[in-house]
C-alpha cells in the first residue's frame, strides 16, 4: 500500500501508477467486469489484469472491491455509511428508516449524481447492469441481510423493496408527480415506509418463476 | 370532419392539409403545450393557432384531447381501451387490476415503445413532463375516479400509487432486478396488487406538502 509497493507494481505491470492514465484504466475495467459477471463474479484480480495492472496496485487505489465498485459506477454516496443508522431501529423499523434515509440521501447534495446514474440506467444497458448491481449488493443485500432469511427469500423480499424505492424516486424527482414530489420526507415515511416493512418482514406472496 | 371542411380550414389558415407537414407541425406544437401548462391547461384551439392551422383540422386530424394527447406523447397503447377491464372488479380489485393490467401491456408487443418512452422520460425534462401528464390525465384519474374521493386525496392517492407501478416497470423491465424481473405476472399481482389497493382505497397517511 506504501509507495515503495506501487514502485514495484509499476515495474512488474509496465504501467507507471503515477500515469493519471492507470486509474481510470482499472475503472474502464472494473465497469466491464461489474456489468458483464455481476458485483460477486467481478474480481479484483481479472480487472487488474484487464487494465495491465498488478493487484496490488488496485488495493494500493481503491481500498477493496466494495470502494472500487462505487468509484465504478460513480456513486454519489457510500451506502455503508448510512447502514447503521437504518438498522439502528430493528427489524420493525427496516421499512420506514430506509425510505427515511433514501430522502435524506436524494433530498440532500447527491441528488444531482444520483440522478445522473438513474438516467444513464435507463437509457445504458450496460450502466442498468451496474446501478442494479449496486442496488443489490451495496444496498439490498446489507439491509435484507440483517434479517436472517433464505437466500430465495431474501432476493426476493429485495427486489420487492427495490420496486417501491425505485419508484419512489422516480415519481419524486424524475417525474415530479404532486403531491407526492414536494411532500415532506415524514408524511412519505409514513405513507410509503410500511410497504417497504411490508416487502421485507411482512406476509406476502413471495414472486415466483413463469415456470416452476 | 369531411374533406369540405379540411378544405375550409386549409384556405383560412394558408396551410395545406394533405401538406405531411401539418399533421407533425400539429404534434410538435401539441408536444410543447402538454408539456408547458399539462394536459388540463393546453387547449386544442391554442395548439392549432401555435401550428397555424384551424382547431376544426386538429379534430379532423386526432379527433379529441385525450388521443391528440396520445398520438403527441406516441404512447403505444390507449388506456382508456383498458379501462373497463380494469374497473370490473369492483373497489376493492382495483390494486390487482391494475397491476394485472399494467403488466398485460408491458409484457405485450408495447413493450418497446413504452421502453421508449420512460427512456425518453428520464433523460429529457420535457418528456418527463408529459409522461407525468399521461399518467396523471390518461391513466390515475380514470381509475382514482371512480372512488369518488375529495379532489387532495385523490392526487394524494393517484401518487402513491403511480409511485409503486413505476417502480415495478424499471425494477422489472428496465433493471431487471432478479427474481422480479422474470417473476409470473400472477405472482407479481398478488405481491404488489396490495400494496396498489392500499394506496387507492386503504388507511394510509396521505403524503403532506413541506410547509403548512
Amino acid at each position: 500500500m506504501e509507495p515503495a509497493d506501487a514502485r514495484g507494481v509499476a515495474r512488474r505491470s509496465g504501467r507507471r501508477p503515477g500515469n493519471p492514465g492507470t486509474r481510470e484504466a482499472v475503472l474502464a475495467a472494473a465497469r466491464a467486469a461489474f456489468a458483464e459477471r455481476g458485483f460477486d463474479g467481478a474480481t479484483i484480480r481479472a480487472i487488474a489484469t484487464a487494465a495491465g495492472v498488478d493487484p496490488a496496485l488496485v488495493h494500493h487505489y481503491f481500498g477493496n472491491k466494495d470502494k472500487l465498485f462505487l468509484a465504478a459506477v460513480e456513486a454519489p454516496e457510500d451506502p455503508a455509511e448510512f447502514l447503521p443508522e437504518v438498522l439502528a431501529g430493528g427489524n420493525d423499523r427496516l421499512g420506514e428508516n430506509v425510505v427515511r434515509m433514501l430522502l435524506k440521501v436524494w433530498d440532500g447534495p447527491a441528488r444531482p449524481a444520483a440522478l445522473a446514474l438513474v438516467r444513464s440506467a435507463v437509457v445504458n444497458e450496460w450502466t442498468a447492469k451496474l446501478l442494479r448491481e449496486f442496488l443489490v449488493s451495496q444496498i439490498l443485500r446489507r439491509v435484507v441481510g440483517t434479517l436472517g432469511l433464505p437466500a430465495a427469500e431474501r432476493e426476493a423480499r429485495g427486489s420487492m423493496a427495490a420496486s417501491q424505492l425505485i419508484g419512489l424516486v422516480m415519481t419524486r424527482y424524475v417525474l415530479k408527480v404532486e403531491p407526492l414530489a414536494s411532500a415532506s420526507p415524514e408524511s412519505l415515511v409514513a405513507a410509503i415506509g410500511p410497504t417497504v416493512q411490508r416487502y421485507l418482514t411482512g406476509d406476502v406472496d413471495l414472486p415466483a418463476q413463469q415456470k416452476r
